[in-house]
């Protein structure tokens, strides 16, 4: 039976790096990276280059990108995207090529690149991305992206939310995967409710950015699936092939 | 107000060690280091010393010290200790002084080290350490040793168990203390039961250790609290005069 791990924070990548080219891997950043890449491809985007920096979504801008670039929860000053999933509008979007950097998020893609897949899970397309996975049977591995490196509420929950969608055909392996599934089943009755004790949350209070909290929490909006291939984010359905 | 921080792994301890020096840090290591270490105190060892390796452990039973030590679970071969709580008694250790090397908990307490004052945690101290902690009225972190870096519920159960003893007077700080305060919610009703499917308690059961598991959920059997300071653990009694 294909098993799902989960990986609570990015300081731990390394404990689950071996035999990861054969396992699909699922990238978790709720709030908001990932979330935000879905809603780019629903509404139309063509593709988008998760980048380190700043400067090097701006070097990808002078080759015709758009530039988006967020750090500590804020778009970057000078540029025209930061990481709120509202931006990301199909007047906006559609048919544009995006480079990207994000506090947390992109980092995580970067790190999970030798896996057999890099997926881009929110809960926008949490049950198109489940079907896939059970589809594909190969061991799943759930990497929460956090924050700086340090545990989040938020991915965990989602972990647990995509876990528990995954039980018909796999099973849970290691006490994070279980931690994620018990938190999520306190949570699921009311998610907004439940996180606003989070950390994040309290941030996007913080910052006014508190209506994308109910954006990042909507379910199966989408049936899109972004993929992380060879430094590129662009939908499964291109690479149609592979599977 | 002090705050109750979480480390949920030692992968994840280097996030929270500025600092550190003016924090009173619990080391936690349920199954099974830091709840052998309690019972080693209640039934009179007179100071115990973690090392790093069973050759540190051998050198000091050549000084005189009692040599324990586990790897993977299991005593290693040739050490009259090993990691279970049930080894320790009155008989085997009153008196005496005991070199310890632990998977986990020892490499915890030696990370730690820095702290301003470095707890030795367990279901079995659980209330006394509450109220010493309170009233230090420091900054406190709960650091979990886990299973060679990676997360372990048991270690985060009683995290939150101990964070929620504090809450009357300290206040949560980060997402990883919410996660445990509720993960404790949910197991409290029965610890035993809640944890029959930790990965660990397997490890048990395939060790035939499974015993151990209800000696660690006691609790309050001691009042007793070891702290570990200048390479030592002895009890915070012996040190009246720092606090």
């Amino acid at each position: 039976m294909a098993t799902i791990e989960t990986i609570l924070s990015p300081a731990q990548f390394h404990l689950y790096e071996e035999g990861i080219e054969n396992k699909n891997v699922v990238v978790i950043d709720i709030l908001r990276a990932t979330t935000t890449i879905c809603i780019a491809f629903e509404n139309g985007v063509s593709e988008m280059i998760p980048v380190a920096s700043p400067e090097e979504a701006n070097a990808l801008h002078e080759r015709g990108y758009l530039a988006a670039a967020e750090r500590h929860g804020e778009t970057v000053s000078g540029f025209e995207l930061g990481n709120s999933p509202q931006d990301y509008t199909a007047a906006r979007v559609l048919n544009k090529r995006i480079a990207i950097t994000t506090t947390n998020g992109t980092r995580a893609l970067k790190l999970a690149t030798n896996a057999r897949r890099v997926f881009v899970g929110s809960f926008l397309n949490i049950s198109a991305l489940a079907d896939i996975l059970i589809r594909e049977n190969k061991d799943v591995v759930l990497f929460c992206a956090g924050w700086k490196d340090k545990f989040n509420l938020e991915d965990t929950i989602y972990a647990g939310a995509l876990a528990e969608a995954l039980l018909v055909s796999m099973t849970p392996e290691g006490d994070a995967t279980l931690a994620a599934l018990d938190l999520y089943a306190m949570a699921q009755a009311d998610l907004s409710g439940y996180l606003q004790k989070a950390s994040h949350v309290h941030r996007f209070k913080t910052l006014h950015v508190e209506s994308d909290l109910d954006v990042c929490l909507k379910r199966d909006i989408s049936t899109k699936i972004p993929v992380f291939s060879k430094g590129v984010i662009n939908l499964l359905l291109n690479e149609g092939a592979h599977i």
